[in-house]
Formats: structure tokens, sequence, C-alpha cells
């Protein structure tokens, strides 16, 4: 199915009226090193609502290219909006769809910065019976794949989001540049001190940006990471289609 | 020069570096009738912001899809936030852009639901010298062409965005609804009783969501307006690359 | 039917029950130039509102004197509220008015800075059912007049805007400023360029503030646009006293 | 010199030059019972206001006419706004005279509701050197006054209000009624049991919507008060213009 | 009964079950001179919600310990947070309650700053029907003893604030400094100049911070005051706990 | 040192004169099952903050009781405050501190439900150098030794929690409930399918409450968990007060 925005009136109409789900892709734009690109979470939102798109029973919204990443920002080029704004903005754009009648929602995330505020987000859309709206993302669903292909803490421009993103966009990321990004990166995310976390900011405990070893990715595990994750979002899509709305909302009080 | 978000963070710092002007396409995902896809504003948006992109002196945004369209709720598909969360979503974006120094910016528009929030966030970033961002509507800059070639009143889904849209995304257009559009149309926007406004909504005064002539439409009008919008473009950033930034701060006190 | 304010809880009762359209007086306070006082707008709205408060089916509400008038800020005087305060300020009186029963609000309103926080009040009194609540802007019930009597692009403190207080409130009138405010005025409103709107206060485009030609300026003119005006607010009034509350709701999702 | 909305820019540079204090009329538009007004406690700041007016260093604001009244809105015609509304309403537009070099500021008020929205307000502005702007309510002006002249605890269209109000605006006062009103009316304010408060609202403990006694009132009284009064706040008036705003700012931590 | 923050769910469930009210203590942590603890008003309320905690048909919430001190900011060690926040932290505390059915609540309250803020909150609880939620200040209930025993305007750290915290907790207290207290103290609440508050900070009037007669104070005072205004607590919940829930909503407009 | 709630003003100034680190103590009351008590994260919160509290080089404010913990409102007893309020309180809480010039604070935490709005009050904190206020979850200080002693995943009312409220609090556990909260409990935290969190609420799944293995607890090994984190919190502050001020600021763009 074409996604809702190329759709006129009467597509959408029928659009919504056939499916079952629908997909927000939710990523930011923000420093993923001196080989990656800033738009690599968002592109990587937009890539897996894609793969599910097609599906006659799925209907894809505009990819929402800015998140919550004010910890990036001492390097160039990252863009942030806070997290009331961001959750605002994906709140109200979700809203919207419920008004025509879809509440069935996938929010297709690409950035870890966004999961609270779109855990809050989701939890204010069930409470009001507006959606049920789970946030996927796409790191969580191939985490045993990551450990098996890669040896690293990971965290952030690391094998992983090197791997997907070589495999989406080879135009957009420097393979060279991979060796300063792990030479000039930390081996896992933060800085803690005696069980307090106290390293605020990214640049706090990296200087390059990147947190892990992005030195072993390939686009070749790019595209096996993507296959998988596409997988287990198709299936979560199935999921979600075959689970009455009625199941969905927020139970009573016990 | 490429966009923001396909720069890695080196990238990022030579293009700001590099760069006078950023440019911030905003838009919206709302009906257009039976015969446009929704996306209409965004695509408009992310053309024209595309047409100055490659210019050495200009750094491109990601394309803010959703903007501020509570009047179009009642037509399948479309979408919206409310003014204040479209407004601080784009103004935190440009603050963003801001602290990495760029503090000229054009909001390329191609919705005019937006430009009630432009105005009060370009307001605000120039209050406190975070920016200069005033808003370019590609309407208001081929106005007179527009006049020229149809016999409209215009409004919404006319045979101007009809016409622009053909030419940028023939694949989305359905030339055969526009007849419908026109039919079940309105001749001007909105509604007025004795000077009052007491049209709120689109569907107070138009049945096909479709306001003007849309029948008029063709895509060769579409390439001449793009190509007379594209290159008054051009000029506003050179205008604005050449503007000392002091001249563009707040007048003092008088 | 004396104004509200003037009522006691009984009176009030009465007037309520006989009225069938409520008026709220909407204006600012704000430099109108060398000649014309700060109140302007306010004494406009306030003028129109009892130009139809005399009739027993109206009640007529206290003039709101401060408006959205922060592009005035450097001109000596000007007093402003934000857009979110004013429109609080005036949707919590109306909601309070619509407890009582009194539902169909006309904003008569003197200012045009007012205009799009009043339209986005409006469209939120009516998503609630809580009242139907058109703007009227003097001016636009005028504008033909006007266009007759006056050669003049127009804007602020200009030949209608000078004629209309000439006419009301000739006391705080300076009739020998008029040539110093069109000498340092500006012949249009706004200042723009290649499409882009770039003087975003007046004092960017205008040194005495105002803008048209209020040397055309006179009482009698001021008179019959006052007439005129007046006359189209009460029908104006007649026709939302005729219209059944059930059609001014909302209309449904189509 | 004249209020500040009856003056040109010209004026108005002029006058706040001269100016040593601003006065701002705040009130509130509600029940006073069967007898009184709506609008008594912005006639009655309107007049306080205007009592100083004449004066050369002294510039008054329009009168904000709907206060903070929520507890009195089961009663006809009461209209209210929230505290957090009226606040910012009225801190803006005292943050707008500071602009203009006026630091100085008395809210003359007029209702008893607006006292701690007003508190909160001066203490912002005077945090950030923005004015110094202390609350004069009349009726604290002249508690000695009241208390010789009546025998009522007092509250609310009681014999003092009723007094004032039928000094200023006879026209508007039914004298027949106070009789009623201070037959369903109450002692003394509020209700409460073992220490707490437990009446919210008005009608919770007045079915006139007086407190106090109304069959006491004079016009010959309420000349009295105002003119007690009137003097109590020129004499502020002469303290706080001699007063080094150096003083009224807050004080260092000590 | 137990506290509730010692119940398991199993217990909260039962002693919710049985009871009828709720008691919230609420205080403040500011200054109280140089001879009483920063924690007198939560160790009140703490205290007088602990007498009334043990019966059976009342449940006791957690003390919320920091109130609404901006006017104390120049002593050290006085914390604050503003009306907006304390109001929603109350608030929302007692929605929760609601939601597990218990409906009805009192506010034992320590600090008078805290008391509008508690108003407000008190009334949009009633308005929704969440909860009656009076509040109950100790001093006000025991103002006729206060009055009988000490000689004194009073107003903060006085001697019936020093005696009760005697009484309390004699560990806290020194009462050596009582003197420099009294000496350093202001004789009553505030500054006032012809009628307006113009003290807007403790430290505008009182350099100690205390405002009364504290020298007066003695643990055995306190014990008194204590127990008498404990039994008017109690009374208090006997008459809510006999109040009939819907005797406790808004009356319907009149 | 004692807290700072039992200081004078006098005993105040010398405490955060002699001070380095204040400790902050934040937890929640919500459900812990049918054995431990609704109040365990902020008893947890409370008993390690007066751990270091005798400190003469630190400052113990007042526990914060009521925490974010809207996911476990279908639970008799729970409370909780939405993350943007708890956020504000604790914010404004902080802010007053370094007002008095204490600028390093450490978050004693109880609640995993607060850590989100604590990193986001910690960032703002940071972000304008009010205060640098890293976050201590006592349970991230024991994860080793946790793991040592327990088999299980763990996560709410687990055997680490039940663990350490028996051995502070035992009179508030009831041990017989133990064997209930494992056999309705949940293995591990959360709910997931496909790699999407689809159980938003902790009744979603777990029935008891309880996510671990409770049964393994003990009051001795709550006692070994409550030494070894005290000593890790003992080391964070030495760690703090030693870290130069300038150090803890956020650093500079890159």
């Amino acid at each position: 199915m074409p996604t809702l925005a190329t759709c006129s009136t009467r597509e959408a109409a029928d659009a919504i009226e056939r499916a079952d789900v629908a997909v927000v892709p939710t990523g930011s734009t923000e420093q993923h090193g001196p080989a990656l690109p800033l738009g690599m979470d968002h592109y990587a939102a937009r890539a897996f609502a894609g793969a599910v798109a097609e599906r006659d029973d799925v209907v894809s919204l505009p990819t929402i290219p800015v998140g919550v990443s004010p910890h990036h920002m001492q390097f160039d080029g990252s863009l942030t909006v806070s997290a009331e704004t961001f959750a605002a903005y994906v709140r109200e754009t979700v809203e919207s769809l419920s008004e025509h009648g879809l509440r069935k929602v996938v929010f297709v995330n690409g950035h870890g910065g966004n999961v609270d505020a779109l855990s809050r987000v989701a939890r204010d859309l069930r409470a009001t019976e507006t959606a049920f709206a789970p946030t996927w993302n796409w790191w969580d669903a191939v985490d045993d794949l990551a450990d098996d292909r890669f040896d690293e803490g990971g965290g952030h421009a690391d094998a992983a989001e090197s791997s997907l993103v070589w495999h989406l966009h080879e135009e957009h990321v420097d393979p060279d540049a991979l060796t300063d990004a792990e030479a000039g990166g930390a081996d896992s995310w933060g800085s803690s001190v005696h069980g307090a976390t106290v390293g605020f900011d990214t640049i706090d405990f990296t200087e390059s940006g990147a947190v892990g070893k992005p030195t072993q990715a390939s686009p070749e595990a790019g595209a096996d990471l993507f296959d998988a994750a596409a997988s287990e979002l198709a299936a979560l899509v199935d999921w979600l289609a075959a689970r009455p709305i009625a199941d969905c909302w927020q139970r009573d009080h016990r």
C-alpha cells in the first residue's frame, strides 16, 4: 500500500479502511561520529517502516526526522528538540490518525533518546483509548544477532549501526573514518562512578562520538541485521493486527 | 552541498563553516482533495529546499512533514499538530542549528496553516538573537505568474498547487479526479458573513476539499511555477547571505 | 439592553435569558503614530459593540483593552501580551459566559494582531461546543467603502483608522500630526524580499508608525465608515441570532 | 495627565518621561448580588485610578475588567479567568510598560480574588527588576473608616462596597434590592468547620451573593470612603515616587 | 490504622475500604529564625496527621516536605517550589488516591504559604468530583487559645509556633536563641504603606526571620496547643466522615 | 551533621558552609506486592541518605515521598505524580539549595520510575550551572552483589528489594506473603513482542505486583546489600567532594 502522504483523500480512506496497523517512523538527526551520517537514526526508522509499508494491512506515516538528542549537542550538526516537544509532536500526529479510525500503531524507532518520550506518549494514548502504540526499536529486535556478529558493548555509531547504514546508504558512509571513530570512541555507553551516572553528554565519555567497535562493521552484516529486524517487525505487525483492540487497552484497577 | 542529514560530524563542521544560510523545509500532511497527495505541502517544501541545497553557501535540514492542519481533519488521512507544538518543534530545531553557529535561516514553507506559527517562532528567534529566520511561501513568490496562468481565486488544491505537484510527483496525482475536485470545490477560500469569518474548517465551504480551479492545472504550468519560484528563493538566499547579521536583529526602542 | 457589567445578578439573568448573541469587544493599546491615540483599536471595538448593545437580543461584555502587539513595542506607550495569554484571557471569558447559557458570540475586534489568536480560540470553543464565536473585524466589513473613499494600500493608522477615531474621539486625535504620520510612514504594510516577509516589526518599515495615507482622513469619512460597519455588524447579529445552534457546531468527519 | 490610551506616541513619550508611577486598575466582572452591578470591582478600580490620573507624575493604564472569580460562577453573569491567565495578562502588560522605562507601578485593585495572583506577579516582576508593583486594595486603605461607619463583618457586596458603587454609579444600583441582598446573604465570609475552610464558592454560604450588611449603605458613606481611599492612594503614589528605585528591588541573600 | 506507606497492597486495600477520610500532611522547609528548625511546618503537619492516623476510618499519606516559600529565600537553608509545582504535586497525589476510591481528604497544613495553592487545588478537585479536600491549618483551629495565651500579633516563628515545635521536637529547638529571634524580629507580619503591601519577602520586615513574641513560648503551651488543635482535627474528620459525598460536591448554577 | 530540616537558620548557614555535597532522597509510594510496604522506595532512599548524613561534609534534605509511578496504579494504594511534576518539584528544590551556595548534589534514589525525570532535571541543572546532580540508584551500586546472592532476573519487589526493606523495616514486611508475591509474580520485568515493549503497566505482566524471586530474600542479605551500597554512596560523595566544580559543568562545543 502506498504511504499515507502519497494518497489522495479517496486513497487514504481506502487505505485506512483496509489497514490494521499504522507505522510511524521516528528518528533523529544527530552526530554518529566521523564516519556515519547525522541522519542515521531516521534513515533506519524510514527503512524499516518501508519494509512493511507494502503490506495491505499497513499504513505508513511520514518520518519524524528530529528527535530527543540534547546529549549530542557538542558535536557539529546535531539537532534536538526537548522531550516534551517531541512527545507532543508524535502524540498529536497519532491522535490525528486515530480520528480517522486507525488505533493500532507501531513507533518504528531509530533513536534510543526517543524511547522515554515515546513510552510516555504511548501510555497517554492508551489511557485515553486513543491508540495502542508500542515502540519497536530495531536494535532490540536483533540483540542476539548483533551479539553473535560483533564483539562490542555497543551503544552508538557502533558496529551494528555502522553496518546497518552502510547497507542502507553506502553513499553516506565514510568507511575510512571508522578507524578514527573507534580510536576516539568509548568501549561502552556512559560514565558511572560508584553506581551514579555522571556522564550526561556523549562528549563526556567519547571524543569521536562513537561508542563500540565500528571497525567490525560491514555492509553484509548490515544486510543481515536489516533482514532479521524487518522480519521481526513484520511479525510484530502480524501479532498486533490479530490482537483484538479491546485487549490492547489499559487494564482495570485490580 | 549535501543535506545536513547525510553529513558526518566532520562534513557537518565543514558545511556549516562554509554556509551562509540554512533552509528548513516545513510542510504538512493533509487533504488536498481527491486528485492530489496528502503530502503535497511537504513535497513542495522539500523540492524547493532541494533546489538551493546544492549551493555551497546553503545547508538544508530535514523536512518537517506534519504541520498545523486542524481545519482539514474531517477529510481522510489529514494529520495535524497544534500551533504550539509545531512552533516548539521548529523553534528548537533552529535553536540547535544556531548552537553550531548558523544563524541565518529560511523556512521554506509549503503550507499556509503554518505561517502564523512560523511568524511567532521567527519573532522569538530574532528577539533573542538566536537566528533570523524569515518564512518563504512558494505561492507568495509566484503570485503574479499564477494570476497570469490561471483564472481562479485560488486557495487550496487549486490549479497552482495541482500543477506544481503534477510536475514534481506525477506518480502521486490522479488527473482524472481533478474534475471532481473542482466540481465539489469552492471558488474562494473561506466563508464570510457581513465581514465575519464563519467557516472555520475547509469542510464548511468545500465538499471535495479543493478551492479554486484545479482543472486548469498542467504539469507544464507546474514546471514554470517551480522554476520561477526556485529563482526567487535563490535570490532570497543571495540577499540573506549578503546581509550583515547585525542588520538582521531587532531594532532598538525608538 | 444595558451592558453586562452594569447588570445586577437579577438583571443579568434576564438579559442572558432574552439574548441570542453576546458581543465581546477586543482591541489593543499600541502605537498608532503621532496623530492617533494608543487606544485606537479598543476604542473602535468598544464603539461597535456599543452600536449593537442596545438591542434586546444582545449582551455586551467589557472591552478587552490590551492585545497582541509585540511588533509595535519599539514605539512609546505600546502594550502587549503574548498570543497565548490573550487567547487564554478571551477563551476563559467566553467559557464563563457559556456556563450561563449564552453560546453565540461575536468577537468585535479592532486589532489585526489579535486575529490569529481569536481564530484559534474560536476553533477550540467550537470543537468543544462551548460557543460559536466568529471574529468580526470592522475593516473587513467596510473594505469596499474604504477603497472608494481613500487612495491607499492601507494597513495601520491609515486614512480609514484615522477617520474612524476622529469621528469617535476627536478629543484624542491631533490632526496637525497627520502630515508627519504620513511623511514618516510607509505606503503598504510589511517588508518583503523575493516572497519572504523580512520585516517583523512595524519599526522595520515605518518610522512614524503609520502605514497608508492618513492625510486623506476626515471625521465625516469616519462617520460614514462607522455607520456602514455598524450596519454590517447588526446584520451579522441578525444572521447569527437566526442560525440554529446545531448548525453552528463543527461538522462531523466526512 | 491624560490616560495612556488617549496618548499618541509623542504624548506617550512625554507622559512616560515625566511620570514616576503607573497605575494599573484591576477588577472583575462578577456577581455582587441583586442590587449591585457585576462591574462593581472594575468600576472601583477605574475610579480610584482616575482619581490620581490627573497628576503629572502618574500614567494610568486601561482597566483590566475580568479577574479571578471562579467562586462566583453559580451566579448569573459572573465572568472569570484562571489565576494563571489573569497573572500572565497583567504581568505581560506591566512588562510592556517597563520596556518604555516606567518601572514603578501600583495595581489599583478592586477585587479580593485577584490579590494572590497579583502578589505572585509582583514578586516575579521584582525578582527580575522589571518593575516594583505593589497591590493597593481600596478596602484595605479604609479599613478603619468602614469599621466606624458600618456594623458588619463584611466581605462582599456589603455596606462598604454598596456605598462606594452607589456613590460612583448610582444609575447601576438598585437600592430597593439591598434588603433582599442582606436577607439572603451571610454575616461573614466563608464557611469553616473546626478550622477548615469548607465553603469554596460563595453559593456555599450565601444565597443572595452578598456577605455583610448592605442595607447600611448610602451614597454619602460611599463618597466618604472614596475620598478617604483616594487620599491614601495619592499618599502611596507620593511615597513610591519618592522612593529610589534601588530601594525597591529584592534584597540580597542575608 | 497504619499509615499508607507502611501498608502492603493487601493492607492498603483493607485500609482504604475501611477509611472515610484521608489526611495529607503538607508543610515546608524554610527559615523559622535562629531558634526553630527549618522543618517546623512539615513537622507540625506530620504530627497532626499522626494524631488522627490511628483511627480506623483514616488513612494518612506521606508528608509533603517542601512547600511554597519564595519569600523566605534570603534566609539560609530555606527551600521552595513554585505555587504551580506545589499545586500539581499535591493535586496529582490526591488524584491517585481518588483512583483507589477514597474521595474525602483533609490537607493537614503547616505552612501559610501553601494555603492559596491548596485552595486552588481543592477547587479543581471538587469541580471534577475527584475529591473534596478542604485545607485545615492548625493555627486557624486554635486561634482563640493562642490569643489567650500569648500577647502577640503573630505571624511566623512566633510564640505559638515556637511552643508547638518545642513540644514536638525539643531536640531541634534552641531556647537560648528565642531572645535573638524576638529582638531581631517584627511585631506583625508584612509591611504596608497606605493600604498597599510593599514588603514581599520576610527579609523586608524582619531581620531575624521571626514575627511575633517567641520569648513567650513554652513547651507546656505547645502541648496545650497541640492537644486542642488535634481535637479540632478529630472533630473535622468526624464531620467529614459523616457528610454524604453528594453534599460535598460543587453546587449547581443557581 | 544534622539533616537540613532540623537546623535553625544559624545552623543551616554553618552546615551549608561546611558541606561539599547535598543528598536528596527521592522515592515513591507504590505497590510492592502483598509482602512489602508501599513506602519501600522512599524508605530505601531515606535510609541511604541517612547513612551519609552524619558526615560533616554532607547536608541531607527531606525525603521526596511520591514519585513517578503511573504504571502501578491498578494496585491498591499506589500514588503517582507525572514525570513533569516530579521533575519540577525536585528541580526547584535543588535550585533553592543552589541559591544558598551548595551546588553539588546527589539524588539518592529508590525508584526506577524516577530515573528518566531525574536525568532530565540533572541535565537542566548542569546546563545552567545551577548544580551538578547525578542520580545514584542503590540497586545499580550493588548489582554484582545482588547477582551473587540471588538467582533472579529481578525488577520489582524482588529478592533484593525484599531483603533491603526487611533489614530496614522488619515491622512493615509480611514474610508469609513472599510466597504469594512470587507465585503471582513474573520472572522478569516487562512484556515484549518481537522487540517491542507491549506491557506498559505492571499489571500487564504480574498479578501480584512482584517481579523476581522474593522468596530468596532475607534480612541478612538486606543488611549486606545495605552496607555495600552505603559504602558505594560514601565513596561517591568522596569523589564528588574532591571534584572541582569547574570539572562538573557541561563541556563546551567540540
